[in-house]
């Protein structure tokens, strides 16, 4: 089995892009990051979710992205209440943009691929039914694959071509949901919510913010009940 | 006065990067990492050159590379005692080479460059006197900047076109510390050895290791005193 690196935040997109990468056959290496996100809860819902796949290696690096700022995720500016659907269009983006996230994430994904001899990082980014991030979209995942097969030494001895595997690139909300579902994806166990309330001492979804919206939504198209929330 | 990043490890190349960006009248905003290497004293060194230097903020940030591995600076492996000194010439790259070390402190960087408004970041790469690593060469600084500026909401809203800038990447060992010295460089606040020895209770460098010996050449070459090592 070749290995490969999947970032899972322990959201839908990530955990369906797990399933993806077990059913062409992968040997999975689960990256995760607590870098002070508000919605830290998310870590238990990836460890669950690393657990039942029964990962290789579930790896959770740690720092704190509060100390540079700059995004509702990781300050004190509120998470906003609604969900703007037409921001990519207009070159919105919202205020949960966390600034380079995805590259300091792909980064460390590329470090750990190179010591394991892996040559394909799952990341679940999504370019339709998404928030308008810039480090979503196609045009910055082929950037930076290809600075990544100039940064590695496996690269440069020509031991490994690195692929940044995007499969649900394309995809909306709800079909990636039934892509989950057909591979037995138990979306029970995945969380979205960036702003987590707590009711009877325990993380609920805020069923308001951008994520939990594009979820509900997905899980309504799809026709299909999502049972984290009901 | 514009901002700008400067990857600060301590050593003789990023002080002297520092000093650059500082005659070119930037306001410097410092950035070092503690990422499990064996030369954490390093950021000694960075510390006190960051205030010599009077930097408007020195952020460290701290994250476990010896998780990842697979290399000689966050492992078990030995650090050679030696210099190849064609290494970059027949392929051979050592194992001090850290798996993607570049591209996760520039990511870094990036984001903290989104946040406070700066398009500039300084990293003290050098192709000549150099180790063979991938990630010092022209073509991958080249792009990682391609990457960097699909990457941000910053570049997107036309906000921002960031700059990796390398004045080093040309120069001799030698001719980076006869630059950083006409800068007024002091070079015995800096730090070189990959693989520290202790001393009478105190580190001193092992002047055996690649670096060591990378930074001996170039002060004899330069016909200038190293006094941190006298």
């Amino acid at each position: 089995m070749k290995p490969a690196i999947i970032l899972l935040s322990g959201g839908v997109d990530s955990t369906t892009s797990m399933a993806i990468a077990k059913a062409e056959g992968f040997e999975i290496y689960a990256l995760s990051f607590d870098y002070g996100q508000k919605h830290g809860v998310e870590l238990e819902s990836a460890r669950r979710i690393a657990a039942k796949y029964e990962v290789k290696k579930h790896l959770i690096i740690r720092f704190d992205m509060r100390e540079i700022g700059g995004s509702a995720l990781t300050s004190d500016m509120e998470v906003p209440k609604e969900r703007l659907d037409n921001a990519a269009e207009i070159n919105i983006i919202p205020v949960t943009y966390v600034p380079a996230r995805n590259t300091i994430f792909l980064s460390f994904a590329l470090a750990w691929a190179e010591t394991i001899n892996s040559e394909d990082i799952f990341i679940g980014v999504n370019a339709v039914d998404y928030s308008g991030y810039p480090d979503c979209r196609p045009e910055y995942i082929k950037a930076y694959e290809d600075m990544a097969n100039l940064a590695t030494k496996a690269s440069v001895e020509g031991r490994a071509m690195f692929h940044i595997r995007t499969p649900l690139i394309n995809l909306t909300k709800s079909e990636i949901i039934k892509k989950g579902t057909e591979l037995g994806v138990d979306y029970s166990l995945t969380w979205s919510c960036y702003d987590p309330v707590q009711k009877n001492g325990q993380y609920v979804p805020c069923l308001r913010c951008d994520s939990c919206l594009l979820r509900a939504r997905g899980f309504e198209e799809a026709g299909i009940k999502d049972s984290l929330v009901t």
